[in-house]
Order: structure tokens, then C-alpha cells, then sequence
């Protein structure tokens, strides 16, 4: 349980930083590599920390503060790679939404945190909603 | 390039086998376990084989066959997981579409091969493309 929780950490770091539109938490939630990548619902996939970076400081800037409740997160691990399956139930100014999302982080032994290494999230249409009872 | 080679066969194989709607070559595809998680474009995720074994099942019975032109694929590995982030360029009936999708993907050392435990893809809306540069 130890593994999981500490991944479990991690991720709501990463909601955490978002709600309080800190971009230095969420840099510190990170791995800031090349590797790295992030799809935002709709958008693109973008790749490398810099413009990753770049989207949540657009994103920071907008209207309307986003409160995210996390349902149906799960955590699978094998050895250094850590993958969360959850829904971000996404409450704004424009009414609700669920993202579906995969969040994969990797161990850094440095400091013995988990960094998020790639965020894919994808609106659920409404038809498909039943689908994740 | 051993192993990212390994991986992006791993990859392609998925693709033939949707392509060829080969519920037999999709299943050698997938880690079939519980924690494998699929995200159709705009579906709620699917947990486990068995739904996600079903969902590709309805979807080789509908009309019109799926081309999938893949761009931007990129491996990125650590220790026994893979992850490959890339963009499916979908051709079909209605015209033409891109999906933003990561797969991960787990090392069987038994069989000396990868197989997907995650999928998630997700239509990249329109005036998003000039982002996936």
C-alpha cells in the first residue's frame, strides 16, 4: 500500500497545483524532460516540459477557477512506473463535465517522489457516461 | 533501439489488428488483466479485459473500415514499462481525423514481448492541430 499511497500523493499534487493555479508546484509535480508530454481535452499532444509549462500558464491566466473531484482513481505500478486511471469531475462556471484520464508518473530515487511524466484527459460524452459505472 | 523497436512492433501490432479486426490478434495485443484500462475517443474508460475485449468486438461489427495512419510516434521506457505517445490519423467514411493517444505498454518477460495495458485516445478538435507541430 505503501507504493500506492505515495502515487495517490503524487497525483493530487498535481489537482492541488491546478486549483491554486501555482505554477511552481506544479513544476515541482513534474518530471521536466523532454520526454514528458500532456493532452489537455482537445488538444494536441505537447511535448517536453517547456510547452507543457507554457499550458498551464495560459491555462492559470483564464476565467473561471476550475475545482476538480477525482472519482474512480485506481493505481497500477510495475517496478519505477506508476499509472493512475481516474475521472477529473471537472465543476466550472459552465456546469459540470467528467475527463477521462490517465496520469503516468515515474519514481525519482533522488528525492523518493513520484513525478508525473505523462496527463492524457479526454471529455466523456454524455451517451457514454453509463459506461463507467 | 532494441527495445524501442520492440515496443513500436508491440505498437503496430495493436493497429494491424484493428485494421485487420482481429479480435484474436487484439487480444495478444493486450495484458489481458484486470488493470488494463481503454479510452475510446469521447468513450468513459473501460477497466479489465473483458469490456474492453467487448467494446472492440461491437466496434469490428460497424460499418466502415478503419485506416490508421500513424504520425509523431515516440517511445519513452522505463525499466519494464513503455509508454508511446502519438497521433492516429483516422481515415474513414466521414473524412479525416486525428486522435491524440498514448499506449502503454508492460514487458512479458515469459514471451519476450510488450503487451498494452492502457490505450487512450482522444479527437484533437480542430483549431488545436497547428499545436501538435
Amino acid at each position: 500500500m505503501e507504493v500506492t499511497d505515495a502515487v495517490l500523493a503524487a497525483n493530487h499534487r498535481y489537482y492541488e497545483a491546478f486549483e491554486a493555479r501555482d505554477l511552481d508546484a506544479m513544476s515541482a509535480a513534474w518530471e521536466r524532460t523532454e520526454r514528458a508530454t500532456c493532452t489537455h481535452p482537445g488538444w494536441a499532444t505537447l511535448r517536453g516540459w517547456g510547452p507543457i509549462a507554457a499550458s498551464y500558464f495560459a491555462l492559470f491566466q483564464g476565467p473561471g477557477q476550475l475545482q476538480f473531484v477525482l472519482t474512480r482513481e485506481r493505481v497500477a505500478t510495475t517496478g519505477d512506473v506508476a499509472w493512475v486511471s481516474l475521472d477529473e469531475n471537472l465543476l466550472g462556471d459552465g456546469g459540470g463535465v467528467t475527463i477521462a484520464t490517465v496520469n503516468i508518473f515515474v519514481a525519482d530515487p533522488a528525492v523518493g517522489e513520484w513525478r508525473m511524466v505523462c496527463h492524457h484527459g479526454s471529455a466523456v460524452a454524455a451517451a457514454m457516461e453509463e459506461l463507467g459505472g
